[in-house]
């Protein structure tokens, strides 16, 4: 938890109960629960992932055990109930319900990823309703908290659900191509570990749909292997790029961060969207 | 879910509710909540402990994979808050409060279990402390939740917790003679797989307390080998038996279980008890 992750999700929510002329200190222990159950979410899935690095220091899994990281992953959800049910607010139950609905569809999301994995086709569809449920549902779910702790009213919180998931499945495809893209010692993490795992991401998926014989066949010989080395992540790269699938992702990460900010415009009038926008900006710009 | 378990945690709660005259009715959802609860700690414990089988069935982890178990658990968490959400009643924070710490506690109790499993010598203090948190706690909660549904005051709820505790330990006592002594085929788990996973019982404490040099050597020679044979497992049971350690087990839990019919006295102005005593010998009398 010292570690230097971005806290996304807790500011999220905080910025939010601003939006919303809220005070922040009535969402503080909230924020620090969803950070606590996004952190659950690591553990477990480096375990599933095999990853060896997070944020730049070894896995819990790689630095102790696998028994270590699921007892922690298994700590870290309880203390997340623990802190989240000191937020004092009259919503503490509807807030524990979207909280909990949040910790299912994650469960199902990663379940769908790692399910993923052993299938040779995955639909576009399929892939947006996973990401859907493994990263956009937390984030919708921060900043609906975040409103009802400041007083939003249901639509409201049906626009800021909006919002969140936008933003979600935006950060998910952002995340995809950072993946493949980004330095490794900015990332924190290890290069091209989406295709070392087998992932289906959405710039897999489009490069399979665009690929020539040989370039898909070149893919499948690639994913095909256990252990995947450097030299075949930029062979897959490679055709990522000649097929524009690189291209593609970044346009539909665009879109959705437009559908994110339509969004935010609609509640203009009744909360200050500002804060949310360059929130929005900042995610739109991260390096990692 | 399916399976044959004894269903003793939701069977706690739901006559706790009627013995202070509540209705079952408004306990069902917490009581489905705990057992969900209950076969989340299983299926992660089966990965930690590498268990093969449980009541007679594969473990998830043996019949899938890990991860399927790790999430299949998570899972598991994530509905049992769902279904405790769904608790008509108006003490639901002080339940979702009683009902997380049962799960904090849990998890430090099973940190604990599989610390002691690469430690030479316990204490049967921390060992106490160990199946308090493990085994105990959750008891403690049921009949705490059930009463509160019931509108059990905080004195009651006070016994009912001391009812829970002593109850707790005088059970998982009676498992770990159970794991040594009863039929493989009634207990639905492998025998002496304690001793197998190099757990620190009760009766392991009591007896290396109780033996001479030689049969120390001779448990610590079973104990420190990576496999533990059939023969291994009788030979460290006759020790059990030598040193009287069987015997004081058997003593341990029935003290507990005295303490806890205490407790139940202590509540007989204002509950019907009888149902609570009637649960109490069903649990001092099984056999797996």
């Amino acid at each position: 938890m010292s570690g230097d992750g971005k806290r996304l999700r807790p500011a999220l929510m905080l910025l939010t109960t601003e939006a919303f002329g809220g005070s922040i200190d009535k969402t503080l222990a909230a924020a620090a629960a969803i950070e606590l159950l996004h952190n659950f979410t690591l553990v477990h899935d480096d375990i599933m992932d095999r990853d060896k690095t997070r944020r730049g220091r070894a896995t819990v899994h790689n630095k102790w055990d696998i028994n270590v990281a699921l007892l922690a992953g298994d700590g870290l959800v309880a203390l997340a109930y623990e802190t989240l049910l000191e937020t004092p607010s009259h919503e503490i139950l509807a807030i524990s319900k979207l909280f909990t609905q949040g910790l299912i569809e994650v469960c199902e999301g990663q379940a769908m990823d790692i399910e993923f994995e052993t299938r040779d086709h995955v639909l576009t569809e399929e892939y947006l309703e996973m990401i859907g449920k493994k990263t956009a549902r937390l984030l919708s779910m921060c900043a609906q908290i975040g409103g009802l702790i400041a007083g939003a009213n249901q639509e409201e919180c049906d626009h800021l659900n909006n919002f969140g998931m936008s933003l979600g499945v935006a950060f998910q495809i952002q995340d995809d191509l950072l993946d493949i893209t980004a330095d490794e010692n900015i990332l924190g993490k290890d290069f091209g570990s989406d295709i070392k795992q087998h992932k289906k991401t959405s710039i897999l998926i489009y490069a399979l749909e665009k690929s020539s014989a040989k370039q898909i066949d070149e893919i499948q010989r690639v994913y095909k292997q256990k252990e995947i080395t450097a030299t075949d992540i930029l062979t897959v790269k490679n055709i990522f790029a000649e097929t524009g699938a690189l291209r593609h992702a970044k346009k539909l990460a665009d879109h959705y961060f437009s559908t994110a900010s339509q969004s935010l415009n609609k509640l203009a009038d009744r909360a200050e969207v500002t804060f949310l926008k360059q929130f929005l900006n900042l995610v739109l710009n991260r390096k990692a």
